[in-house]
């Protein structure tokens, strides 16, 4: 049974049974009632590496988990929006900031929490920004003044570090990687 | 409402309403019994371009939707694997086929579909495959040979036609666009 239990039907609101459906090789939360069967799949957060001046800008969270911790703003995925288009919104919503994006970046499989995360370089269209309701403080860091001890997420630590190598090269590749 | 409605909470079973909670911004399935929120967010979609010596293996659906369309291997992406797992699970399951991955491809948002394909470019281990339970017939195209016309989804359409254009010059970004 996968973690995030589903314990009843979303169709008829019956009780679920978890069993492996015909043609199919997992155990799903099928419904005995009205067959309904309800699927469970990763989900992706969207984010931003908003970018001035070799500078980073990065939130710090007002939220659990990892209140008071630093991220790049990101979060979940919405319906009717592109991974492009969420990870513009997220970082208006956290950072208050507006960036032009340079392509995708990172694509992070962060299995524990069945997440994958997809970070997109940004240029910061002015140097405007502030914080969001999920956000204490937003600020700029240069390379050295990052706050790798008080990162919220591996994630972000290891999207930043590659950043930071590229940015002496100048080579941005699409990163892809997994947190296990 | 979304599309693909939740009418029952998968906590409690009591029928849901649709509104906006505290602190958020779209309306969400919310228990008004037990207070659960049931998220709907899109659902990604994994697979691979398997080749051998400059030609693609496709197979045929012998599942609906599009039965009997030629397609590149994919399917949803299960929870506790990666999306690079998920792809040569797929690639294993509706092609018979091993490949080598040598990286992302492509990721495309279809937007209709609330769905997020992510394409691995693969080499065939060995020249072999076989149907799976997925797909009526399993072969190698040469670019000239692509039953354009009878592919299944625009996403693959638009994933070959980038991927013959970057075999003409041996470069492979990965390419990143939108489909609505």
């Amino acid at each position: 049974m996968p973690a995030s239990a589903i314990r009843h039907c979303t169709a008829c609101g019956a009780p679920v049974v978890y069993r492996v459906p015909a043609g199919d090789t997992r155990p799903r939360a099928v419904c005995p009632h009205c067959g309904h069967i309800q699927y469970e799949n990763p989900r992706n957060i969207v984010g931003t590496i908003p970018v001035w001046e070799q500078q980073v800008l990065l939130c710090r969270r007002a939220i659990e988990p990892r209140y008071g911790l630093w991220t790049l703003p990101a979060g979940f995925m919405e319906l009717d929006e592109s991974t492009e288009g969420g990870a513009l919104r997220e970082t208006r919503e956290e950072a208050g900031a507006d960036v032009r994006l340079d392509g995708l970046y990172a694509v992070i499989n962060v299995l524990p929490a069945h997440q994958v995360y997809l970070f997109y370089r940004g240029q910061l269209t002015s140097p405007r920004w502030h914080p969001g309701e999920e956000s204490l403080e937003v600020r700029l860091f240069h390379e050295a003044e990052i706050p790798w001890d008080e990162l919220a997420f591996r994630s972000v630590a290891q999207t930043l570090k590659r950043y930071f190598a590229d940015l002496r090269t100048g080579h941005f590749p699409v990163h892809t990687f997994d947190i296990s």
